[in-house]
C-alpha cells in the first residue's frame, strides 16, 4: 500500500472547520443510527478542530458528490464514512473519483493486503472484495488493520478528504492510528478542549437555572446542557492558544458548577453511574451483588460494562419469575403473595436475600413495572422499589418513573436510580 | 394551545422529499449520538417519505439559518428536532423566527399548558420555562402531551416544517400524535414500504454474493445490507402506487433472500434474536434460564428487552466471581482449578447447573475473557464458551471473537452466539 505523507503535501492552512459526512441509504431511513459522526466529532474536538456540520446522504452518486462539493466549501477538512464496502451498493470510491475528477485505478498494495486478510482467516477471498483496492489517481490508501476496506485520501478542490469504512471498529482504528496523527500535525497549536460532567436527581430545567449566568452566549468556556434517560450533561467547550489555558479554564468552570450543583454531579467525562460506583466500592474493599427482576439483568451488564469490574461485584440473581425470587433470593412466598412482587417488601427481601447469599459486603434489587402491559390503577407502570442492602441495614425506596414512559426508558431509570443511590450511600458514609 | 388545521393549509404538492435537521452543539461535538434523526427517517419511510439529506448542526443561530434556508430549497417537507428546551442554548424558536422573518409572540395556551405541567408535578415553574410558549407569528403549537416544550409548526419559503422537542420520548409521542396524521393526508397515495431481514453466522461479503444481482443499482426493490455486532441486515425497500403492490414487491424479495440464505436469517424488522428465541419457546411451553460470567447480566437484559419475556424467562445467575459459580451454580471448584474459570467444562457445568436449579426447561451460560485485561497465550481476549442445557443434553462451545474486538463488541457478540444456538436448536428440533 502506498505510505501517506505524514502531513498532507499541499500548503493548507490549518484544519479548524470539519464537515463529516455519513454516507448509507440505511443511514438516510433511519434503519441504523449513525454512531460514527459522534464519535469522529468528539476525536476532531479533541485535536481542536470543531465539525460543526454533519451530514448523512444514502448510497446514490448524485447525494454523496453534493455533500463532498459542498463539504469543499465550507470546511478544512473532510471525514467521510462508509460505503467502502464490497458489495454494489457501495459508492463512495466512484462518487470521490467522479467528484475529484480522477479515475479508479487498482492499488496493488491493497491488493496484496486484502488477499493477505483473507490468507489468514483461512478463508477464500471472494473476487468482489477488489473492488475495495480501487483508489482515485492521486489519492493514497490509508491502510485497514482489522478489516479488508482500505481508507482513501484525496484532495477534493483542494480541501483535504479523509473516508473511513463505516464499521465502527475499523473507523476508530483508522483514524487514531492513521489519520488522527496527521490531523495534530497539521493543527499547530490552537485548541479546543471539553469537559463533560453528569448528574443524577435533579432535572434540565432546574440544573439550566442553576448555572445560567454561564450559559450564557459567546461566553468562553460555552456551557451547555443534555438530558437523556435522566442523566442531565453539562458539557463545558473551552478554546484556547494552548492546552494548559484550554485546561485552567474547565477546571475553574467545573468548580463553580460542582458548588452550585453539589452531589448531583456524579462523575466527568468517561465516568458513568457504574464506574463511580466501582471506584467507591473499590476505596473501601467492598463488593456488590445484585438481585433485578423487571431490570433483567441489565443492573449487572451496566456494573459489568466497567473493565475490571470483578474485583467488587461478584454477580447477582435475576429473579424473573417469582418462584426464582422464592428459590433463589429467599423472598417468602406469603411476602409476594400479600404484598405483591411489585412492593417495599419484596424488594428488601430480595436485597437481604442476595446480600446474604453472595456473601456481599452491599446489595441492591430491583423490582417493578417495565411496561406496556401489567399495570394496575394502584401499581401503575413505571411504578418500581430498589431496595439497598449495606453491611448493617436493609431497606427499599419507591419510585414512580412515569406510566408515559417506555418500557426501555423504565428499565434505565430503575437501573440508573439504583445505582445512584447506592454511590450517595458511599460518599456520604465516608471510607 | 392554538390547534393545527389537519392539513397545512397551504396547496404544496404531496411531499416526498424531506430533510431531516438535529439541532445541538453536544450533537455536532459527538458528545450525544443522534438517534432522533434515524427513527424520523423511519416513520417518514413508513409514510412514503424519503429523508435523503440529515443534516446535524450547532446551537449557534447562522448554522441553523443555514440549514432551514438549504432545507427549505432541497425539500418538499421539513423535520426539525432540538433546540426547543428552556435554556439559553436553546436557540432554534430564534432561528426559525429569523429565516421566517416573522417576529417571536408567546402563545397564551401553550403558557397555560407550561403552568399545568409544572402544577401536576406539584413542582415550581421556573420562570425561564416560559420561553418555550414562544412562537413566530404565523406558526402553530404542537402540543406536547409529556413535557413542557410545544413543538411548532412554520413555513419556511412555503415549505412546511415541523419542529420538535429533542428529548426523544417527547418527540416520538408528538411526531406520531400530531404530525404523522398530517403527513398521511398530505401524500395520498406512492408509497415506500421497506423491510430489513436479520441474519446471524454469515459475514456481509459472503452474503453480498449470494445476493449480489438483488442488489444491483436502479432496481425496485433495493437491496443492501449493513453490519453492526455480528448482525448482518438485508434491507429492502420498494417502491410502488399503493401499499399492497409495494408489499407484493417486498414479500418476493424477502422469498428469494430467504431461499439463499437458509436458516442464517433469523427474523425481520422488529424481530430481534432475544424476541425470535421467545417465539420458538412460546410456541413449545418451554421455559429458559441463563449464567452469565463474562456478559454480566447482558443475555439477560436482551431477553427481558421482549415485553412479555416473563412466560418464559425465569431469570438467571450472574456468576462473576469464581465463589459464585460454585456456590450459585453449583460449578466444582476443582474443574475451575484444573481447566480455569474459561472453559467448556465451565460452561457446561454453569449450563447444567442453572437448569436445574432454576428448573427450566433450558438453559444458556457465558463464560469468557471479554478484555481488555485477562488474556493469555493460551486463552488470548475474545475466547469465549458458550454452553447450552437441553433437556435430555448439554454441551459446550468455543468462540473466538477476536482479540482485537472491543470488551463491548464481544460481550455482544457472545450473548448473541449463545441466542443463536438455542434459535437453531429450537428451529431444528422442531415443535
Amino acid at each position: 500500500m502506498r505510505t501517506m505523507n505524514p502531513v498532507p503535501t499541499t500548503s493548507n492552512p490549518p484544519p479548524r472547520h470539519a464537515v463529516v459526512i455519513a454516507i448509507g441509504t440505511e443511514l438516510t431511513l433511519g434503519q441504523t443510527v449513525d454512531t460514527n459522526s459522534a464519535r469522529l466529532a468528539q476525536w476532531l474536538a479533541g485535536l481542536g478542530i470543531r465539525a460543526a456540520w454533519h451530514v448523512t446522504v444514502p448510497d446514490e452518486l448524485a447525494p454523496i458528490r453534493a455533500a463532498l462539493a459542498e463539504a469543499a466549501r465550507r470546511a478544512d477538512v473532510i471525514l467521510v464514512t462508509g460505503g467502502l464496502g464490497p458489495t454494489d451498493d457501495d459508492l463512495t470510491r466512484q462518487a470521490l473519483a467522479d467528484e475529484a475528477g480522477a479515475p479508479l485505478e487498482s492499488d496493488p498494495e491493497s491488493v496484496a493486503h486484502i488477499r493477505a486478510f483473507f490468507a489468514a482467516l483461512k478463508r477464500p477471498m471472494p473476487e468482489r472484495n477488489l473492488v475495495q483496492a480501487l483508489i482515485p489517481r492521486g489519492g493514497r490508501a490509508i491502510s485497514n488493520p482489522v478489516g479488508t476496506a482500505p481508507g482513501l485520501y484525496v484532495e477534493l478542490h483542494g480541501t483535504p478528504c479523509y473516508v473511513l469504512p463505516g464499521v465502527p471498529a475499523e473507523m476508530e482504528r483508522m483514524f487514531q492510528q492513521e489519520v488522527a496523527p496527521r490531523l495534530r500535525a497539521a493543527v499547530g497549536g490552537r485548541v479546543l478542549l471539553q469537559r463533560r460532567l453528569h448528574c443524577f436527581g435533579l432535572g434540565e430545567s432546574v440544573i439550566g437555572e442553576r448555572i445560567a449566568d454561564l450559559m450564557q452566549r459567546g461566553r468562553n468556556p460555552e456551557v451547555g446542557t443534555t438530558a437523556e434517560l435522566g442523566i442531565i450533561g453539562v458539557r463545558i467547550n473551552a478554546t484556547a492558544d494552548a492546552a494548559p489555558q484550554a485546561a485552567a479554564l474547565l477546571d475553574e468552570a467545573e468548580r463553580t458548577i460542582r458548588a452550585r450543583l453539589g452531589d448531583v454531579v456524579f462523575g466527568r467525562d468517561k465516568q458513568t453511574l457504574s464506574s463511580v460506583v466501582g471506584q467507591l466500592l473499590t476505596a473501601r474493599g467492598a463488593t456488590l451483588s445484585t438481585a433485578e427482576s423487571c431490570t433483567g439483568g441489565l443492573l449487572g451488564k451496566l456494573l459489568t460494562d466497567v473493565p475490571g469490574s470483578s474485583t467488587y461485584y461478584l454477580g447477582g440473581l435475576i429473579t424473573y419469575a417469582n418462584a426464582v425470587k422464592s428459590g433463589l433470593a429467599g423472598v417468602p412466598a406469603a411476602d409476594i403473595e400479600r404484598h405483591g412482587a411489585v412492593s417495599e417488601p419484596v424488594a428488601v427481601a430480595l436485597a437481604a436475600g442476595c446480600h446474604q447469599r453472595l456473601g456481599s459486603d452491599f446489595a441492591l434489587s430491583i423490582t417493578g413495572i417495565a411496561g406496556p402491559a401489567g399495570g394496575s390503577t394502584e401499581k401503575p407502570v413505571g411504578l418500581v422499589y430498589v431496595g439497598l442492602a449495606t453491611p448493617t441495614d436493609v431497606s427499599a425506596r419507591a419510585l414512580q418513573l412515569g406510566a408515559w414512559s417506555s418500557r426501555r426508558m423504565i428499565r434505565a431509570r430503575a437501573a440508573y436510580a439504583a445505582l445512584d443511590w447506592l454511590r450517595l450511600h458511599l460518599a456520604r458514609v465516608g471510607r
